[in-house]
């Protein structure tokens, strides 16, 4: 669908590629492991490290990136930055602190929205100790900052990759803000529901308690209002129903 | 400004409190510190713990929290998760699968950015193991599930405080989706820009390999193009003529 060649693959059907992501000179294979983890939670497929202390597929790397093993077995090691970047068309260099930069800073909602069309793309994250330094940040299209608490801004290397992948993994779906679920249930019809507040207002008129038709009615409204505006299910109801006949049958012995 | 009392504070003044977060038996120290760590990225600042199986402020979850203890020191401890939201209005359970539910589930983003005002919220979220019990997750307003590759969607509970977090602090603030960062010093005013764009004219005119007028102007549009689009500042501007003359003097050493 848009002609970009090698291993990676549309997503969304926007001509968008899916970002590699390229660790620079990670310490701890614990960490790459854990952005792994956090890669194939956000559909992103390609790792590349960039001279890492630690083997990708480690014993440590490979139990902490909790199933994702496939990543790291895929993952390319590469001597230099460049080297790493070299068949790529645009990179984001992740960093919470841009000093001596002149470049652009995007969010990271706002680079993962505006990812280029048709083009071969990466997120470049630095080192645990340091982050990126400025002259792998110089070889960067722009520079992506996570909006965080400014006093507290300091991220893991797992969880940034997390949340620059998630806000990339949102732009590939469009997921429904709010739905409702119903336990494999249906939401009773208007019918059915109309039965059981008849039911129950039955048994309510029955009650020595009632004022006046008046006070009646405003209890009913309530009644059909709280009812109404649950969205109750076919299950639900005949909860509702034996519920009704319990205090029912209470009433009955009792009073 | 919003009459809630108590001690969550306004956030962004549009009346939204900030939310609490409740872990519910939560197992092991170090997810509670990371907890805090995440809360505190995200301007999130009260946690509550309902029956935890390690104290919040154990050593490991202290040094966990990654100067966040201040979290730790002010999270209250309760038996119940009943007891942990009665003085709540509106809580969300966090959940990746809610089973056996009926109930609306929203994404993080839109729980975040449909916060009620002027109520004192809180976002759930369950233990280690099996995450939230289906009676915990029954006395929660709604769900909030967090969109993820669907077949790898397991996070670590920090992670899952950071996601829901991290949505809601955008929320409390309005960051500029791009900005462009210039190392403290000025954009180039387009006069200096055009001084220098004349200068490397000139010294361009003066050498024999220019083809002629027409294929001189192509070459000058494109420099003009180039310079300009680039937002350079005054003092790579200066970068820039040291170069032209670095390569101008060559050109008269040697050609």
């Amino acid at each position: 669908m848009t002609g970009v060649s090698g291993a990676m693959t549309d997503a969304g059907g926007m001509g968008i590629t899916v970002p590699a992501v390229i660790l620079v000179k990670p310490q701890l294979a614990e960490n790459i492991g854990m952005a792994a983890r956090a890669m194939k939670n956000c559909g992103l497929k390609e790792m590349r490290l960039v001279a890492p202390e630690q083997s990708p597929v480690s014993e440590t790397a490979l139990r902490a990136s909790s199933n994702s093993e496939d990543i790291l077995l895929n993952a390319r090691v590469y001597a230099t930055t460049r080297e790493a970047l070299a068949d790529l068309d645009t990179v984001y260099a992740a960093t919470a602190r841009p000093r001596h930069q002149v470049k652009e800073v995007f969010t990271a909602e706002y680079a993962a929205t505006h990812l280029p069309a048709r083009r071969r793309t990466g997120f470049m994250f630095g080192c645990e100790r340091t982050g990126l330094e400025n002259e792998d940040i110089s070889l960067a299209d722009a520079i992506i900052e996570v909006p965080l608490n400014p006093e507290h801004c300091s991220l893991n290397l797992a969880q940034a990759v997390l949340i620059i992948g998630y806000e990339y993994y949102k732009t590939t779906i469009a997921p429904e803000g709010r739905r409702f679920i119903t336990n494999g249930g249906e939401v009773a019809s208007k019918e059915k529901l109309f039965k059981f507040l008849d039911a129950l207002t039955g048994r309510i008129r029955q009650s020595p308690r009632l004022k006046d038709e008046e006070h009646t009615r405003s209890l009913l409204i309530n009644v059909s209002n709280i009812f109404t505006r649950a969205n109750i299910t076919e299950q639900e109801l005949n909860s509702l129903y034996g519920i009704v006949n319990i205090l029912s049958d209470g009433k009955k012995d009792g009073k």
